[in-house]
């Protein structure tokens, strides 16, 4: 039997571009089809998946210009001599934001043509398990088959079910690339894409409220979620709390008018009206838009995410069909982050060409998330670490903190906030490590390795700090929660 | 025999602060002394010593002024309206940061009060191996003596040794709290001292020269460090290199005439005139002073600085007079770092009291230099790895990249850098790590924990990055140097 390549992936985002670079650097024919079905406002993208478009990218890029908002205030009283007050243009930055994702865009096309990768701009869907059919912008329909497929198509954003939500609201596809000011502005959920996006929002000087059903930041640790909450608060973010919208409509005023409910059943309905609203109450899997069930792909009933069966080269990434794989945000049971479709795309193609056997470790992941403050993690919360380990064996060290960078413009009292979770069976043994302030996601990348060397408390203590810096702290910790003691600052 | 104090600590700076707390903290009798000699131009300052008063915190301080100079410029690609030009204020920031010092003054001599540890703010020499004569500042003489001493007593910036520069130049202990612009500014010397202070003058937009007669920051990294003066070039600073200042006198302008002439024997003399002239030329160890040679304490002929014997529970720390221990700026051969003074400090309390037996660990202290492009490092130089471990025996694993936050703004192309030295003998295990760029102090804290833990560069592979981070690149480094190819960044 010839097939047309060796690897056909399905989805160029991250993942799937790592992997089908990796795969044609081995020697593989690979193709890679990318297609972006345009979301109900109308909002599609180039090359490079939801990272880079409307993803970490825009975002890092939209909170960096919250952090210089607040950077323009505390210059003042370093001594420059600026206005008062300033305003924001929206245009400005979505225009300079995007023109650099659409750089990033022709980078990935040239890559691919460099890496000797077809790609392949069209939706690919299962026709059996070794075929797919394209179907391009223009309509045009055409098959490939392959030797083997990785499916890494991601995921798009939910809607709630209701009627004219989809005229009406937008999702984090739409808002990075928004033509006018959102103006006042309702997000739904509590998803980290939520606060994410109020927070910035709201750093730019828009109205801004977030309604959430439930908790905040559902699977991280509760103290910093509902830190990161307060902190968000106090900058002017309002929350709704215990609801979720029941009617969306649009007012006489020409705005939206958003009727909610709480979820606990109660019958008063509130309203209010919005120029914006977006949801981000969460994310489905791209799996029956390419037709997995075609080729008998199994998925997880609740998730719709392809299940790997751990058998095979494809070890945790291989499906139930021997040759087909999924990485990213398909793969069921692991984390939704770009390094980790990444790495994954990379290690599962080196396997797949024989040029490799090491397999993912998808433990002890570090992430971040940056609401504007920033929060950074690896290892368990201290409900998981709790869960695990039992609460009497555990301990907890922790420290609230003011940058030093907040002392001169006097603001951000407590802006900073570490604990970590150790082991009190096992040496003291690091379980969690948690930072909550500015630069939090580029100080937990290296201690994240501490907890993948197996650091113990005693390691953190021996490490030498380097000073003035907010990071050093993670060396000095002394105050255990178990003794109440305050875990305020008390020394430079 | 009885004595006044169990722990006589001399020197209130961070290292002697820290021992006498834990001292005191054990329930040893414990005084501190600190005086501080104003400079020649007349600065003097609180308790807290150098890096509290006229070096880190400061120094850090005026390092975000500038910083934050820059931030204002980025904030306008991102959307916010601001005026074309902009001026600084430097009272604004001394005073600022002058009061930010003042509140640390006091909260460390309450400190003191609440931890039991009497203060003496008087000069202490030595008279004998057990006393020290007081002079306060009024000139009043007394004796105290002690059971053991802890000489912390740090150091103060050099002087070239030719005439008028004492009235004429200012050092570090001044420039911190100048209380007049700087102006076109001279700085002689290429330490971090030197570098740094005029890092943050040019990015306060003063006309700023460093002078040095060898090469940039000694013993750090040479690659890096030139990085690091390329940058500050870039950036406006500008650089006579292989010289010294012969002659300094008085124009008649009324600024101060350098004159200089080249290292290597030439004979042409130039000069210049300036508003400040900064020496930045190195440290001197304050032994003499506190009489070390009337107790019979050794010190190093070239450096001045105690030797220290490593018997007896003093270990590293302690002089050939056992009971009396040297930490900090004036314990020879080890980095003059304010958390070494501090770690070493408290683990030395805690052993002259036997609370534990534990040594302090001087190896593979990491540090950071904030010129005001950011450049932080763990383990060794290139130059050092080559050294010790033979040019054949080591891979050196770089990349250059430009930060994502620096992407929209459009500055600083390659205005980052990174490199990790491997043993090619030893598993590929990290033998040093360096990272210029935004946030290096912060990012290699944690990164630091991974040569105490002897990480291999498959480690550092196999930690999945925070995304978008700078400190992600040490997760995905691929390029050797062995290989030559293009280092520069390929990707997102």
């Amino acid at each position: 039997m010839q097939y047309d390549y060796d690897l056909l992936v399905i989805g160029g985002g991250s993942g799937g571009l790592a992997a089908s670079k990796e795969a044609a650097a081995l020697g593989a024919k690979v193709a890679v089809c990318d297609y972006v079905t345009p979301s109900p406002k109308g909002t599609t993208w180039g090359l490079g998946g939801t990272c880079v478009n409307v993803g970490c990218i825009p975002k890092k890029l939209m909170h960096q210009a919250c952090l210089l908002g607040l950077a323009v205030e505390d210059a003042k009283s370093f001594g420059w001599k600026l206005p008062d007050e300033k305003t924001h243009d929206w245009e400005t930055m979505v225009n300079n934001v995007q023109d650099y994702i659409s750089g990033l865009n022709f980078r990935y096309r040239t890559e691919l043509r460099t890496k000797k990768v077809d790609y392949l701009n069209a939706l690919a869907v299962f026709v059996d398990e070794h075929t797919v059919e394209l179907t391009d912008r223009k309509g045009n329909v055409s098959r490939k088959t392959a030797e083997n497929f990785i499916v890494a198509t991601g995921g798009r954003p939910k809607y709630l079910g209701i009627p004219n939500e989809m005229e009406l609201c937008i999702t984090s596809d739409d808002l990075f690339s928004l033509s006018s000011p959102p103006g006042k502005t309702l997000v739904v959920g509590a998803s980290y894409v939520a606060l994410e996006c109020a927070g910035f929002l709201r750093g730019l000087n828009y109205d801004t409220t977030v309604m959430m059903r439930s908790i905040p930041l559902r699977g991280f640790d509760q103290q910093c979620a509902e830190m990161i909450c307060s902190y968000m608060e106090e900058e002017g973010t309002k929350f709704i709390r215990g609801c979720i919208p029941a009617k969306i409509e649009k007012a006489e005023s020409g705005k939206i008018k958003v009727f909610w409910k709480p979820t606990n059943g109660g019958d008063t309905m509130e309203s209010d009206e919005y120029d914006t609203v977006m949801l981000a109450i969460g994310r489905y899997a791209l799996t029956e838009q390419c037709g997995v069930q075609n080729a008998g792909i199994k998925t997880d009933p609740s998730s719709k995410k392809i299940i790997g069966t751990g058998t095979g080269v494809g070890l945790t990434e291989q499906s139930n069909v021997d040759h087909i794989y999924a990485i990213g945000d398909v793969l069921h049971g692991y984390p939704e982050l770009t390094p980790v479709a990444i790495q994954a795309g990379i290690l599962l193609a080196r396997r797949i060409f024989g040029a490799s056997s090491k397999a993912m470790d998808y433990e002890k992941v570090p992430t971040a998330v940056f609401t504007p403050v920033e929060y950074g993690c690896v290892g368990l919360s201290e409900e998981d670490a709790i869960a695990r380990h039992g609460e009497e064996n555990i301990e907890v060290y922790h420290q609230s903190f003011k940058p030093l960078e907040l002392t001169v413009p006097g603001r951000g009292d407590n802006a900073g906030y570490l604990k970590v979770i150790v082991d009190k069976k096992d040496n003291e043994r690091v379980l969690g490590m948690h930072y909550l302030g500015w630069g939090a996601g580029e100080i937990m990348q290296g201690f994240a390795i501490a907890l993948k060397l197996r650091a113990t408390k005693e390691d953190l203590d021996e490490l030498v700090g380097i000073h003035p810096t907010s990071a050093e702290l993670f060396t000095t910790l002394k105050v255990t929660k178990s003794s109440g003691l305050d875990f305020r600052q008390a020394g430079c």
